[in-house]
């Protein structure tokens, strides 16, 4: 299956065969097997950084939550009640109350900031946890949208809205910085329509990617609250006036879901790309020729993997009986960053033969060279896999797209002349049957308004009224 | 509420008090607070660094488990059944089957190996998992016992009973060291006896560890499973000899029950003492005196600060407006490793006074030698704390117990004499009715059969008979 043919189909089967997951045999539940669970670990490490700079600490609260809890928040219940799992029972006997297996912990957060948070002296008060949380989907894509997931979810309280909003937004900064410098994919940073709000927020903000199919991943979301959960949990603080105030909240989250952005923007025909910041095998070492009859080349090779190790590359020695050719299809599908092959040829010459992921040709690099060489190469990856997944998107937006007829005809010729639809920027009036109309037509559904529009429409695309936002829309995973 | 007088009633003040957790709306359910956390991530931190040398792989499995997995080893659902907590819903609808939240996750990976091996090539296939596990139990203790629980889980498939048997030994040995070296725990290695077995398991092995107040912490197990679960789900590989073969299994896991044993090892009347491997703080600097007044004072210990964060030391700088008594108590509580203090005439003479958690006297260290002073006290300290503990545990194991009149009287005196019963060593024929004999007069619990016990027991305690094990009994949490 290819890439070209059936971007999906390619996607659930390379990651299958690249072994990052399996199907498991709870309906839309996957298993994260290790090189995809490393993905997700090196994720976890560079976010961690980030918290720890920023003095938020990490916590974690009990998984099931009581139904009561749920109700205190009306919007909250409302939004995630029909993707709810229960718990009813316990071995044979029934529970007096159902526990609820947490889609997001803003209630059991929210309860326990109630207690904990008393002075304004005791804001901002900022906690991060990383967790299982459950969502149940009625049309699943392995990563990008399951039954169950992990994620990372912060919660912070503030004394007041221009705080809470400054955290929101500085979280969202900081979620691009991670998609674009860590996994080289390039966001759209802007604010989500009411209707895409996440349920109980006043203002949800999210970054937006676009995959190589030009459909969208929402790869990153940061919510400000206002003090709708401060009212329902009572969390309130005694502030310098001595009166008591609500606090207003922020909760943000990235998930999973990454994992499904960072294969679905730089993986191709031949399989997984990483960029060295990610990924799980930074360099494969490979003797190839007739490599048994002349034990001086796996020595050389064990003596690089050991200086590699050292310098704490990600880096593995391909010695298996294995064809040359089976290695190179296997190593590429992996999304291995370099490949270094050595016979006894490349040994006599003092040299080696070095396959770049995502450059076309293979160099030839003496002994002397390779250790810069390398540090070069895993440098220079991760920006040019940025640059490439930019220009591509650069080419995927479209800006002069004023009607709903030419959204349909813009459809048409995509599939006529075999291109991707992309991100269409469009003139929004900020009603929700604009929205309706857009998603029954076409498919497409509003992104994100986007902080840094690359130009202003003035017309609605659907009700040809004035616009009172600019606004991408694409079709989205 | 001091250790003394109740011991219990000391440690759920103290880790609460202490910010290490709080008490969540779900029945024995707790909330990890960041103190608690970050204890836990240390450990992760320390047992990732075994796993990786081993080449043992972090993966991540589906929380919920189908009934008809558990179906599949009839001992494992025997044991399991009654603690299990079931979603039984989704939104409002009825699930078709019910879904166990794990109590452990031996059938979700074995259904897993049954499709991931095939050949003698792929074993020893070895997998570790961090996750929360549930088990819904009657009495609970914060940390100890607890409905939700998080821990590791590694599971493995071996060619032959000697490998795996090897592997399930190798991890108690790694679960020892990690106890003494890192948390200071010295530990009790032995093997369960058969009642005390994991579940569907041949073999249990253990580690136990004393309380300051002599009852047992089981604080790691590691289990032989034969070709029990390999029966069960098919896990079968294609040997040397081209035969189908069943693979031997292991499974393995230690949890959050370390901290309770961190805790109830080390804590002192004054609250927590954690050795400065896993200590959230492992120095606190705080101006004393009139610091306000004398800017120098402040500056001082910020260059300290900066100079301790820099070496990767875990500091924190209390310039709060609380008095230094409050700072003092409320450091010790929280168990900062090194307090050092800073006031006008230390300034002048060129030293700070450094008290050192576990030691009676302040000491006074000039500024020039503190950097040597605290990265000896930083590498001291751990091993002072087992050393303490170990010679605590000798004074508490008892060896010259016979009957079980000797062993109701030794509880009568240790009553009396204020003293804790601890470990009695004691010969068992065997048999479950001593074991159950046993328990029901004094509360004692075998604990287990100790690879090196002190001296060999010839008779059972109960029946009179020959002795064919000897054990270590005591009162558990």
């Amino acid at each position: 299956m290819t890439q070209k043919n059936d971007f999906t189909e390619w996607y659930i089967q390379t990651i299958q065969k690249a072994e990052l997951m399996a199907y498991s045999p709870v309906k839309g539940s996957i298993i994260f097997r290790p090189d995809g669970f490393e993905l997700w670990e090196h994720i976890q490490e560079e976010f961690n950084r980030f918290l720890k700079a920023e003095g938020i600490r990490n916590a974690y609260f009990p998984m099931l939550i009581p139904q009561s809890f749920f109700m205190k928040e009306a919007d909250h219940i409302e939004g995630f009640a029909p993707e709810l799992p229960w718990v009813t029972e316990v071995g044979n006997e029934k529970l007096e109350e159902p526990l609820a297996l947490r889609p997001t912990s803003e209630t059991m957060i929210g309860s326990a900031f109630s207690d904990w948070i008393n002075s304004y002296r005791d804001l901002p008060y900022e906690i991060n946890q990383w967790a299982n949380v459950f969502r149940w989907e009625k049309k699943t894509l392995p990563f990008l949208r399951t039954s169950e997931f992990l994620w990372q979810e912060g919660h912070t309280a503030h004394e007041d809205e221009a705080d809470a909003r400054k955290r929101t937004l500085g979280i969202l900064d900081e979620y691009a910085r991670l998609c674009e410098e860590f996994l080289a994919i390039p966001v759209y940073k802007g604010q989500k329509t009411p209707s895409e709000r996440f349920a109980g927020a006043v203002d949800t903000y999210s970054i937006e990617a676009m995959m190589k199919d030009g459909k969208a991943v929402q790869a990153g979301t940061s919510h400000y609250m206002g003090t709708k959960f401060a009212e329902a949990f009572d969390i309130t603080y005694l502030s310098k006036e001595n009166k008591h105030t609500h606090a207003h909240t922020t909760s943000w989250g990235v998930s999973t879901r990454l994992l499904g952005a960072l294969i679905m923007t730089h993986g191709d025909e031949n399989g997984l790309v990483f960029p060295p910041t990610i990924a799980p095998t930074q360099i494969v070492l490979m003797p190839v020729g007739p490599w048994k009859k002349n034990p001086a080349i796996l020595e050389k090779l064990e003596e690089l993997f050991a200086s590699f190790k050292a310098k704490g590359i990600r880096v593995r020695l391909d010695d298996s009986d294995n064809s040359p050719g089976y290695k190179f299809n296997e190593w590429e599908l992996k999304g291995a960053c370099l490949r270094i092959e050595c016979g006894p040829r490349d040994l006599e010459n003092g040299h080696v033969m070095v396959k770049v992921r995502d450059l076309a040709e293979k160099q030839t690099v003496a002994f002397d060279d390779l250790a810069d060489f390398v540090d070069q190469q895993l440098a220079a990856m991760t920006p040019r896999l940025l640059e490439a997944a930019r220009n591509r998107n650069k080419e995927n937006e479209y800006y002069d797209i004023e009607t709903l007829e030419e959204l349909k005809a813009h459809i048409e010729t995509c599939k006529k002349e075999d291109k991707v639809t992309g991100f269409v920027l469009i003139g929004w009036d900020g009603t929700e049957e604009t929205e309706a109309k857009i998603k029954e037509e076409t498919g497409f559904t509003t992104r994100n308004i986007p902080f840094e529009a690359p130009m202003e429409k003035t017309v609605d695309i659907v009700s040809g009224k004035p616009a009172k936002h600019t606004v991408w829309i694409a079709r989205a995973y």
